[in-house]
């Protein structure tokens, strides 16, 4: 076997981007890309799969089947069951598959991992329907999030891992001039994979926060044991479903990569995760059970956990397309991203425009109508909030009522004429002070937004700095019109990791990070250990050997 | 200011030696290589420094002066005391270095730097002496260890990282078409280091074990305090004078690397490895404090402990080489290598050799009188066993004697014409059977041998993998020319991390690993977490951040 020219060029294009950082996408992710037949054979595939068992993948001989999806939008149990295995059934698997798979060769394995993308790709619309009925993400973002963007980031972490693994030659002859003779070795160069990799995926991004760990524990000769959240299987569950079928039609061992499908009253996470075998953990989720993950002796660990993002408004060229830039950044996805901004500082002087200054309350008042405009235009509402994945983050929104602070918008529902029954919500936008720390300095998960009075700019650079280095920080977005202030708070925010979004307006959102160019989470604040996808994030999956012999 | 085309030169062959893993010094290890004069400025520089205070680094205003260094060859103090500071102001001087340093661009670094390497060229035979006489190595030893050979580790770990840090563009335009329009950003990655640098030495490899990191630390922007051993100082002092010059002479604040000596009775290295502003530790020395090191929170860790090298005798062409290559190996610098064999599985069956089998006793036999042979040879033997650097050492040495083992070779002082008072002990060499696991699970440092009596071959590699996999082990040996068990042993082993020398003889031993070519610990197994030097050695000592801004 051998690495195809096909493929060869699919990852030496995402080689180049990655070294570039330029935009690329080997996905497009305009679902018209893909064909006019597609979308109508995703929902097909889709509706015949509801009330099933996902018999798709290639692990054979479950204990029992098990579903507990529940659409967002309908309310209604999806149906599908899963097979489910005992924990030793599946280490046992991955260790047998591993005695295999790490023999592999990094062109062997590519080729393997890219044709597993391809057969993906074939099925982004039923992966889409999975993703909107588990989510609640809206159709446009299932699609493109855990279709096109998460095939990118999963061939970027491939792409950085093919790169790693040939980085030193596999064999060279070494001779050493010593005066008349020399001494001359044989030398092989192998990385050597860990062992046992385990993907702890989240329920709101089942595939985009998942492949990337996924194909670069893969890659680099691991076996991988995805663990999705009981409430978010079905997306996943194609995707490891096509990694088996390409595994297979190259005659590997399936079980290289294995669905570990569990319940929410017998979660197997933690027994997984303290296997002895299992050596390394990707995760996505909350920061207490991340932190208990990076805790583990014996593990490396990359982790995406919480993190408290901040705005700073201190100067603007105008003020509307601000508030607009900002209001769609909140709404989207009704702040269930990792990366949707939280706390809105504003200096109790107001806002500078041009020459003249828009007073603090207009800047609020500007920001909150924009929100509330949002949620409330029958269009756009409902396509750009979508629906609440859990009833957990449902009540966190309906308990900032009883906090003791002002609430500038309420949250409501969000009328949605396809769903009726869909579960949703319009965000709550509460006032505070610097002072009530306790309030903004924790990540309030959902369509809460939290503006921030401050003395002046600097007293909001100075608590936005101290939340991303207690709290931690995904994203961190600024506006000023005054260079000297844009370059001090991104000396100050990258002091603690905190990457910088300037003045963004228009059809860009600080929630977006672009694969093959923007780093998502750096991994040096709480908001997680690791990032996609530095080198670091292969090369800890793999440890080099160097052997020699005499020649 | 800017990279010389001249440094620049020498980054660049490195990066290409680095890459090809071809033999390469950018410093000869031949003394000749430096001139005629040199040995003699460095044997009087080295004369005029004994009983005289250090005064060769710009770290101002010290509590006090002390120095507790005594030569292993004289076993007289060399009287020369080293500046102390208190633990706060080194902090508070290195950060306050860190916030100028994390500034300059990494080609300004790179100049630096290199220029510091060149100067320390310069005293490579003062440094020869000083290691010389704190260490108890050879003179040869001491030369080619804490010069040349550690000043080609320093410049890979610096071309490793001046070529991660060089990965990214600083700065790029990214242009997503969208339809008709497109959206336009302007992004800067830049490479953020962590912080303050410790970097704690050991008392038998003073500059070897130690550049490697501080170099890595410096060169990606961090700032370094470094804390030799109290017994071996003025080496590395040596080293930090000379780069702190370089930073002078270049305009930096000198105090981007500072020494921290303490004395044995008033140590520092845990007050400075909890200090919360230090991010980053190099450890070199015993597996119980380098414990301690990696456990530390919120740290990222480089640790070299202690591990159990095992050599296997399965199979030979000529015994004769093989004993003489391996008698060396342990007699050299008197088994105070990290990398020196300590356990020796030799079949009960004995060790085939073409179509005949040398029976057990006899293979042993050889081996004891080979090793019997360096230590009584009047030449050969002082030059290559040196002198033992630590009185705890000698006791360990000398407490083998107490086990209820059999002793093959009784340890005895090693004759040196030149040093009669030298602390010196030829290699104790132990029998024990496979089953006696408590005896040779744990580092024994310093000239001690044990012949390990096994079933067979597979039962020696069965052991030694588990030793490795328990205890860790830096380098291995195996000696067979049956190509079968040459395979079988290289997966057992590199499944365990541990690098596989196989068929050593004549002018090269198991405990020579080349820079540029050879990595120096894997990093697997518990001999350490690091390696000289992988990507992950730079990469993990800053971190990439990403900005954006609308163009």
């Amino acid at each position: 076997m051998a690495l195809s020219a096909a493929n060869k060029e699919i990852i030496e294009k995402a080689i180049k981007a990655i070294h570039e950082r330029v935009f690329y996408a080997q996905y497009p992710e305009h679902p018209k890309a893909y064909g006019e037949e597609a979308p109508g054979k995703g929902l097909e595939a889709y509706n015949n799969q509801l009330g099933k068992q996902f018999t798709g993948l290639l692990q054979q001989n479950p204990v029992e089947w098990t579903g507990e999806e529940v659409s967002p939008y309908t309310n209604k149990p999806l149906g599908i069951t899963y097979p489910v295995f005992d924990v030793d059934t599946l280490i046992v698997r991955a260790g047998r598959a591993f005695g295999e798979w790490k023999k592999v060769s990094a062109d062997d394995r590519a080729e393997v991992l890219v044709d597993a993308l391809e057969r993906i790709k074939n099925r982004f619309f039923e992966i889409a329907y999975a993703t909107h009925h588990t989510t609640g993400q809206s159709f446009v973002m299932s699609f493109q999030a855990s279709g096109p963007h998460a095939s990118d980031r999963a061939l970027e972490a491939l792409a950085m891992g093919y790169e790693e693994l040939n980085r030193f030659p596999a064999s060279v002859t070494w001779e050493k001039p010593m005066g008349k003779a020399s001494v001359v070795l044989q030398k092989q160069f192998k990385a050597i994979p860990k062992g046992i990799g385990l993907v702890i995926g989240c329920s709101t991004f089942p595939t985009w926060n998942s492949v990337p760990g996924l194909f670069a524990t893969l890659i680099t000769g691991n076996t991988a044991i995805v663990k999705p959240h009981p409430k978010s299987v079905y997306a996943i569950a194609i995707v490891v479903a096509e990694i088996q079928a390409a595994l297979k039609a190259k005659g590997y061992d399936p079980n290289v990569c294995q669905l570990a499908v569990d319940s929410s009253n017998k979660l197997i996470t933690k027994q997984l995760a303290e296997h002895p075998l299992v050596k390394l953990i990707d995760y996505t989720g909350g920061s207490a059970f991340g932190s208990y993950v990076e805790s583990l002796p014996g593990k490396v660990t990359f982790t995406e956990k919480a993190g408290v993002n901040s705005v700073i408004l201190d100067s603007v060229a105008d003020l509307k397309p601000v508030v607009q830039n900002l209001s769609f950044a909140v709404s989207l996805y009704s702040g269930q991203m990792c990366t949707a901004p939280q706390n809105f500082f504003i200096p109790a002087g107001g806002v500078k425009q041009g020459d003249t200054v828009i007073p603090y309350e207009e800047v609020k008042k500007a920001l909150v109508d924009a929100i509330a405009g949002i949620a409330g235009h029958p269009q756009m509402g409902p396509g750009t909030l979508g629906a609440i994945q859990s009833e957990i983050t449902l009540k966190r929104v309906n308990s900032m009522k009883e906090l003791d602070v002002n609430i500038l918008l309420e949250p409501k529902p969000v009328a949605n004429a396809e769903f009726p029954e869909a579960r949703t919500c319009s965000p709550v936008v509460l006032e505070v002070d610097a002072h009530d720390v306790g309030v903004y300095e924790n990540e309030l998960f959902g369509p809460i937004v939290l503006i921030v009075k401050t003395k002046d700019t600097a007293q909001s650079v100075e608590i936005a700095k101290h939340m991303a280095e207690k709290h931690g920080a995904i994203t961190f977005s600024a506006y000023t019109t005054d260079e000297a202030t844009a370059n001090m708070i991104t000396e100050e925010l990258e002091s603690v990791f905190a990457p910088v979004s300037l003045n963004l307006t228009g059809m860009i959102w600080v929630n977006q990070h672009a694969t093959f160019s923007d780093f998502h989470v750096t991994g040096g604040n709480p908001a997680g250990n690791a990032s996609f996808t530095n080198p670091e994030y292969v090369n800890k999956r793999f440890v080099w050997v160097g052997h020699r012999r005499v020649a």
